[in-house]
């Protein structure tokens, strides 16, 4: 039997509450015997612990969880292509890494997990990788994938609002190309994990609503909404802190331009 | 007790398939004793149906459904304002038909419940139209959001894919958007019930790539995917075919265009 593929379940578990798996992501986890964890160091322990409680609560009983070092990743590179270039390099040694569990750790048959913080269709490299180890073409897989609670729906939830306004379209972006492009006409702008604060840009416009969410779902969770202008600096101030208490922060933005204009 | 605030829970259902409920949905579900339902008309009823299974199964025995007749909305006004006059004006009556279902149908104190398929944040009028209903000032509401998955992670999660390349913003966006303003440079686009099937303005592009589904996570899905000028024409029969036999589609797809520079 050898030569069964191995299946892959990659699954959404939604953005910090517990509560926000879904019945099928439930049921995906009792069908695994193996879960994969690339740590994050440290600074993450929280959400590892967060995961592991999900585990022992819903996974099938003797379970087993294989955790590996994540590959450094380089931030440094600067400019766009630079970003991109860096940001495959190090998929390509995730892959490295992933095969070698799937490998050792996944029996031929047998059903393996990762499980992935919100949505795995939204800024994560997990399907990526799995891409790229079944492009090299030495171990078969079957890649299976469950959807999650994004952390943008769970940040509009919070702030019991809707992503886009009437017939308009709404924008998730990473930070970089916030900067990059700006807001564009009539924008509902969504920014993931900005760790260089770009709203703060624009803080001197008059038209600008901001939403703002940090460890969303989560006891620590943090919300600021309210004009741009008069929010910014609180929430510059509470990002501070916040990072400086846990180490570590994972926030969400939603902008909102030509707000009077609605 | 006749000032309580009636509380209103928003409760995102998923895209289709039953499994997508996540568990605070399910305990939502538990917690409210009315559930208000505007019907569509008979074109929708398996997804009625489908929404009265769940609650079957999942809801206090002895809920009640309340349902009554969505207003009728003007589709016809073509320009951009046109479009939205008539949305804000749907919205409007929307209002008075759930003031009126709030008001004599759920006691104050009480807790009712409004399923939202996918999402309550994408593309659904609920929170818009309690919105109003608050603002109006004569009923007191306390509104709470239950996140849910999507249509658009669906989508994704059955095709396996992720809706952002590295480092790129994704566009969610209605189609009359994406016919006015086109898909903009590297963009990845994702349109939702799109009867006019703006897609097919751009077959004739061989850096185009499609992902699109139809029916997500219920037992009629529909996935097709490949380069948008080999798969439209299959896609524009298969929604002919799927529209006559079901009488009504419900479907989304990604358009990533500059597919050949990632």
């Amino acid at each position: 039997m050898s030569t069964d593929p191995r299946r892959v379940l990659v699954i959404g578990i939604g953005a910090g509450d517990p509560d926000h798996l879904t019945l099928a992501a439930v049921k995906a986890m009792r069908r695994a015997s193996v879960f994969f964890v690339l740590g994050k160091g440290e600074e993450k322990s929280s959400l590892t612990d967060l995961r592991r409680r999900m585990l022992d609560e819903h996974a099938s009983p003797g379970y087993r969880l294989v955790e590996a070092e994540d590959p450094w990743r380089d931030r440094e590179r600067g400019d766009r292509a630079g970003y991109a270039a860096a940001v495959h390099d190090w998929r390509s040694r995730r892959a490295d890494v992933c095969e070698r569990l799937i490998r050792e750790e996944l029996p031929p048959g047998a059903t393996g997990a990762f499980l992935v913080w919100g949505d795995p269709a939204l800024y994560d490299s997990t399907l990526a990788v799995l891409d790229e180890i079944a492009g090299r073409g030495s171990v078969a897989l079957e890649v299976e994938v469950v959807p999650g609670v994004s952390s943008v729906s769970a940040l509009a939830a919070r702030h019991r609002i809707t992503l886009n306004r009437v017939g308009r379209p709404v924008r998730l972006t990473p930070a970089r190309r916030l900067a990059e492009e700006g807001p564009g006409e009539d924008a509902d702008v969504v920014v993931m994990l900005d760790a260089r604060e770009g709203f703060t840009r624009y803080a001197d416009r008059d038209d600008v609503h901001i939403y703002w969410g940090a460890y969303v779902g989560t006891p620590d969770e943090i919300l600021v909404s309210g004009p741009l202008r008069e929010v910014a600096g609180r929430i510059a101030s509470l990002r501070a802190e916040a990072r400086a208490r846990h180490g570590w922060i994972m926030d969400t933005y939603l902008l909102r331009f030509g707000e009077q204009a609605d």
